[in-house]
């Protein structure tokens, strides 16, 4: 097992006020090569450096923004009134040369030499969203202006100022999508504050400390960034929780468009601005690990003093910064040097960043043996397709993988024991693996029957892969001896001695039937006993719908013809899953994580031909229609599958998120299934999402398909005096409440309270509350069979 | 000229109860075709006929709907509670053998033997959106058994049952997908009535009738489509038209759904019924012109007695059906025969709708020589990529074609004839028209100077395409002598013997803009006059919001690569367009068309090079932000482009289509433009829309981008107590309402009232109005420079 390697890594910002003041120790050529040199003897990976000087921010500004320009460009009278604008031709011509031709003067950029492990910062003042057309393009050819010129000094990542204006956020976006296009190698991140301050009532408003701002000075005509920038201001009250997250949101909403409208392009990234002081409500935060955040920009501002004077973070910062390591950002420091902090010098800051790094939960489950992370490192968020066991003969070093599960066997062998303790004790048991690969489950049933101390156990063994046939013959005659018969074959078609008791079997996928165990064991149901039992004797898939960038791209990246109609096996990390425990604007949704549909083995009362098969397999169809509640705005990218299995009584196994510690604590042989969507939907706050999922079959394959729709609750929708129609709204009627499987059902593996069942309760104790009206706001598109449905090949 | 051939066709619907009770007089093989043959010679185009009969429905009925068997599939109790199921499994046996394969009784079908204009109705007893899984399950299996027959007996379109259940319209809608797959030669259509009548108020419910009513009888256990089938129903008071609307938005949203997840399947059409009466408001009726209703059911039952007892429409039912003759739909008419109205047998009833279909103002106009809809033919909804004059060379044919125009040179003539009149009697004039083409504007021009009867006129003509300056100079040697003088080459380069006073141009495209107007007369500029003028003086780009699955489906159709990113030029039919006149929720939507941005000629205080050009083409960039009101639910599919132009004066050209009539009335020469969109967006009512457009340029071309975002006015979605941020709700300042060119601004075209200035007073005047908290509920992604920028080229 490797262990984890922090690979977060930390930044300092190099500001123009500190290039400034070391000018008279070095010449103008040398000083950002001595800071750069210095910071990585620090110990910082990279510097960020703001790329211009003020001498062109006022040339800009002179050609640019002249105001009686601004009057020409900004209402339509001027364009008829002439006289109204005074034009300086001189000025517009310089505007007009320098747009036909951008080009830098020596003093009027830092740097000029090829320099390594540096980020450029984009010039702050930069308008791409400005109310103006003119300043707008002119902003644009500024941009790519800076950009060309990174690229020539080759600084491959840039940072752009923060949009400010929700209203021009499009413009902003087209701009970024143009700059990725002209620029194809360079890296491109947007900085946002994790929200903007400048929207909160007026008492929060900080006056911006230059510690947190990148340049030293701005013109005054140019609006700023205005940032809480003082530690002093985290002692003030904090805003209203709910407001702060409506802010948030709003954040995350110009994130939202700016990647949509540059298509999810993967040289964007964000550099989130932690200068606003944190909720303490996490959960509002939690939408950003879906989200590509590569850069955290953390102020030394942002720090507070602990007792002994050291900088150490507020709660919500630590936790947050905690959370974000498993994504290994880029941690931006900056205003270390400025003394803010009594104890510990510059060196505290980022020592603190690692310390919290080294006390992350995630790097932490990484580098304790025996847990999925640890066993999973490099499998976060890689698609893989599901394995077909009934159509492709698995390898050696499949089956030896998920051998090396300590949890999942022992519950098997639990099993096999408690039904074997509840046997009649007389009674002569006959007990049969179906599908024993390299034999797992034959040591495990010998170790239950060891233990249950009964002579009279009769053991099968079948498995129709003939290599692993040939592992098996080899552990017979080396360990087991007599005490197992083995058969080769399918078990759909086999012919065995006598009929058995116990059928065991491991035929389960991430998704409980998706690696089609209800039809392979359909056909061994012929040899169990009309009384027997089948471990496991039932299995339920459930659903949660899932935001993630990061698995959009991987699925979209995937050149097969539709990779975006077939589900993957992914351990999740950069995903966020958006449902609450509702029950929502209608008062209809389930729990975060809902019942999709159950398989029992054996069947009861099963139609069956001469051959003691099921004429058809309609009886393996399902579906299921599930309905949401989406607390937080976000955008869903699909769904993820979980399986929860009864194996006998109360041992079963579990990787459903909020069950699977209770059930199967540190199981590792299932990772989630990614069910994915084609095109993104955008999802308000408060909204519900209708999650419509089938299990198909023909003769020859199963698979599935699946749809989203979404509503949102709204009194002002419907025409005035509208009797809302139940077409459109349409609460479910409390009979159908009753019967859904998505309302917790009492399950036998937890008898502790979990969190289904009391959501359900809470809103069946008020069915009169008043359900809102919904509106539909959008769908997805029908995803159906790929290339890849499950074959059942026979 | 060709006229309008009308081919809306008719069609009578044969019931089982008609085949029943003619049995006696035929066999049971050729009574179908008998009936079908007795329609054709009464004038019917085609038949419909239910494909199966009660017998089928009566086996498939005790196969698939045993009360035990619903009991077991119904509830997971049953699955583990096998005790109160009691099932008959020699019913399920055989409901196996059927589902295994699929196959009618001699009985179970009304026809047998090949014919041809069939249309097959699929057993309306189908549920293939009930409640269960398993009945849904079989329901599509004997829809897929009944396609199949059809496709036997040469059938190529049938007729589903009607959705019912909107909490399954998913399911029904992934089962038409299915059957698309599966029958790749058949057209499907889904039967929807216009409303559901069973969702409005009680005494508004009529029990069915037969006569309106597919099938004679139906099994009372299948839940029927209850209609307000009786003539008596129309005379009473109909629903709040409130009501209705969202009742009738509720079922075009089924519909909605239905056609996305078979992803707008050209096989895929509506039969839209219209037993429901309509509503005195056509406008929530509009929706419909931009789907694929290929068919309209009209049952006798929905026709009044007129004063002389002959069956006419309800005035409602008249206009739509006469609006939809645009449309050349099937028109199905059941009960004909019943003897319902007192006078004029069977035939009143097809006579009245071909009398209707005379009188439709589509045909009319089409009829009407002179008329846009005589002159465009065979060009609906028909994409055209736009001319590019300026980088390609026109062909003759294209010339002569917008040279049958009669009302664009005549208001050229008058804009240069009033030019003439008001210019000081005794100076010298010179024109020029730059862009000469066949010459046109040239024979205009010296029938404007022959009029004025100024002798001091001098005339140049200036055209660039060498193969039209053939043309020229034959009519200059033919008609014009030394009354012009010809120049060949590009106005941009050309050098010219004298300055002029006016430079005549016809350099519009469909957007104003877009065929490089700005781009050309910027280098004609050179020798116009100081104090010259320009014809055109200006023009103003315009868009509104539409909705059209046809032409979704047309530019999808295009193989080309982004041939969603690039507009068309396209005479609109299948369209409806989605904007309502505003202010909506936030009071800050402008009208239906609005104004995007605006060229002058010569433009103000030009900076130039030393050639007399501009250095850059940075001045000829726009942008426009406006926002729509969405009053009723749609999918925008794309944007309509218009332009407006001042020639001179108050003499101008537009294809605005409210303002088209009062400025050139029947003027031929351009079609709106047709902005595609990547993806369909659903607007939900009374949404609204903010569409950003962007006319972008480099040194080499100039293209448009475009991008939309969706709002929804919403109480219930902010966490409680939050205060609404501006950044998502974005009320425009009222200094932005007044400078932005989406108000109506003083036409000097129009002094009428038109509607965009009387909706944006009527919000001016109440600026304290509560405005809604927007929610944002989608966008788009962002369109960009496809294969089709225009090339400046020089």
């Amino acid at each position: 097992m490797q262990s984890w390697s922090p690979s977060a890594s930390i930044s300092t910002l190099i500001t123009l006020a500190t290039l400034e003041n070391e000018k008279p120790s070095g010449s103008h050529e040398t000083v950002p090569l001595e800071l750069i040199a210095e910071a990585q003897l620090k110990g910082y990976h990279s510097v960020c450096l703001p790329l211009t000087t003020e001498n062109w921010h006022t040339r800009w500004t002179e050609m640019c923004l002249m105001p009686s320009d601004s009057i020409q460009r900004r209402t339509r009278e001027s364009r008829r009134e002439s006289k109204l604008a005074i034009r300086d031709l001189s000025v517009e011509g310089k505007a007009e040369a320098w747009r036909e031709n951008p080009c830098f003067e020596r003093d009027e950029v830092t740097i000029t030499r090829l320099a390594k492990n540096v980020t450029a910062i984009i010039s702050e003042w930069l308008e791409l969203d400005a109310e103006e057309d003119g300043i707008r393009y002119d902003a644009e050819i500024a941009l790519q202006q800076e950009l060309a010129y990174a690229s020539y000094l080759n600084i491959h990542t840039a940072i752009l100022p923060a949009p400010r204006n929700r209203d021009h956020v499009s413009s902003y976006a087209r701009t970024v999508r143009a700059c990725l296009s002209s620029a194809p190698y360079m890296n491109l991140a947007i900085r946002l504050p994790v929200y903007d301050t400048s929207l909160l009532e007026p008492t929060l408003i900080v006056s911006p400390s230059s510690s947190s701002s990148f340049q030293s000075s701005s013109a005054p005509s140019t609006p700023r960034l205005v940032v809480s920038g003082s530690a002093d201001s985290l002692n003030r009250p904090s805003p209203s929780s709910a407001s702060l997250e409506a802010h948030i949101d709003a954040a995350w909403e110009t994130w939202d468009l700016i990647r949509s409208i540059c298509d999810y392009n993967i040289r964007l990234a964000l550099a989130l601005d932690l200068t606003p002081p944190l909720p303490n409500s996490p959960g509002v935060l939690s939408k950003w690990a879906a989200e590509s955040v590569r850069y955290i920009f953390l102020p030394s501002s942002t720090f507070i003093a602990n007792a002994k004077g050291y900088p150490v973070l507020p709660k919500p910062t630590q936790t947050f910064i905690r959370d974000s390591m498993a994504h290994r950002p880029n941690i931006i420091i900056s205003g270390a040097s400025s003394g803010l902090h009594k104890r510990g010098g510059e060196d505290a800051y980022s020592q603190y960043v690692k310390h919290l790094e080294r006390t992350s939960p995630v790097v932490e489950a990484a580098e304790k043996v025996g847990t999925v992370e640890n066993f999973a490192q490099g499998y976060q968020d890689y698609l893989q397709a599901p394995l077909q066991p009934l159509m492709d003969n698995l390898q050696s070093i499949t089956y030896q993988t998920f051998e090396q599960d300590p949890v999942k066997y022992q519950s098997y062998e639990e099993a096999i024991h408690k039904a074997l303790a509840e046997w009649p004790k007389q009674d002569k048991i006959v007990i049969c693996v179906a599908g024993a690969g390299r034999g797992p489950l034959v040591a495990r049933s010998l170790s239950a029957i060891k233990r249950s101390k009964r002579g009279n156990v009769r053991l099968y063994a079948i498995e129709k892969n003939p290599n692993a046939f040939v592992t098996l013959q080899s552990r017979q005659r080396m360990e087991w001896k007599d005490r197992v018969r083995l058969l080769f074959g399918d078990m759909r078609l086999i012919q065995i001695p006598e009929k058995v008791d116990i059928l065991v079997s491991e035929l389960l996928g991430s998704f409980g039937d998706n690696e089609l165990s209800p039809e392979c064991l359909d056909g061994a149901m012929r040899f169990l006993k009309p009384q027997g039992i089948s471990i496991p004797s039932s299995y339920t898939a459930h659903l949660a719908p899932l935001s993630s960038s990061k698995l959009y791209n991987e699925a979209r990246a995937i050149k097969e013809e539709k990779s975006l109609e077939t589900p993957y096996v992914v351990m999740f990390q950069a995903v966020n899953l958006l449902s609450g425990e509702g029950p929502g604007p209608s008062g209809s949704c389930g729990p975060q994580v809902q019942e999709c549909w159950e398989f029992e083995h054996p069947r009861k009362n099963p139609v069956l031909n001469a051959q003691g098969l099921p004429p058809t397999n309609s009886h393996n169809t399902r579906s299921a229609k599930l309905r949401f509640h989406i607390p937080h705005a976000g955008v869903l990218h699909g769904l993820a599958g979980y399986f929860e299995a009864i194996l006998y009584g109360n041992i079963g196994l579990s990787i459903h998120p909020q069950r699977k510690d209770q059930v199967s604590k540190d199981m590792l042989s299932w990772f989630p299934l990614f069910f994915p969507f084609k095109e993104p939907l955008y999802l308000p706050s408060n909204s519900e999402l209708q999650i419509s999922i089938w299990r198909l079959t023909n003769e020859r394959q199963v698979w599935y398909e699946w749809h989203a729709e979404s509503f949102l609750g709204s009194e002002s929708s419907s025409p005035a005096g509208a009797k809302s129609p139940t077409m459109s709204g349409h609460p479910l009627p409390s009979s159908n409440l009753m019967a859904s499987p998505t309302i917790g059902v009492p399950s036998p593996l937890i008898d502790a309270v979990d969190l289904a069942p009391r959501s359900s309760i809470s809103f069946q104790d008020t069915p009169e509350r008043s359900t809102a009206r919904l509106v539909k706001i959008g769908h997805t598109s029908l995803h159906n069979p790929g290339g890849r449905s499950s074959w059942i090949g026979l």
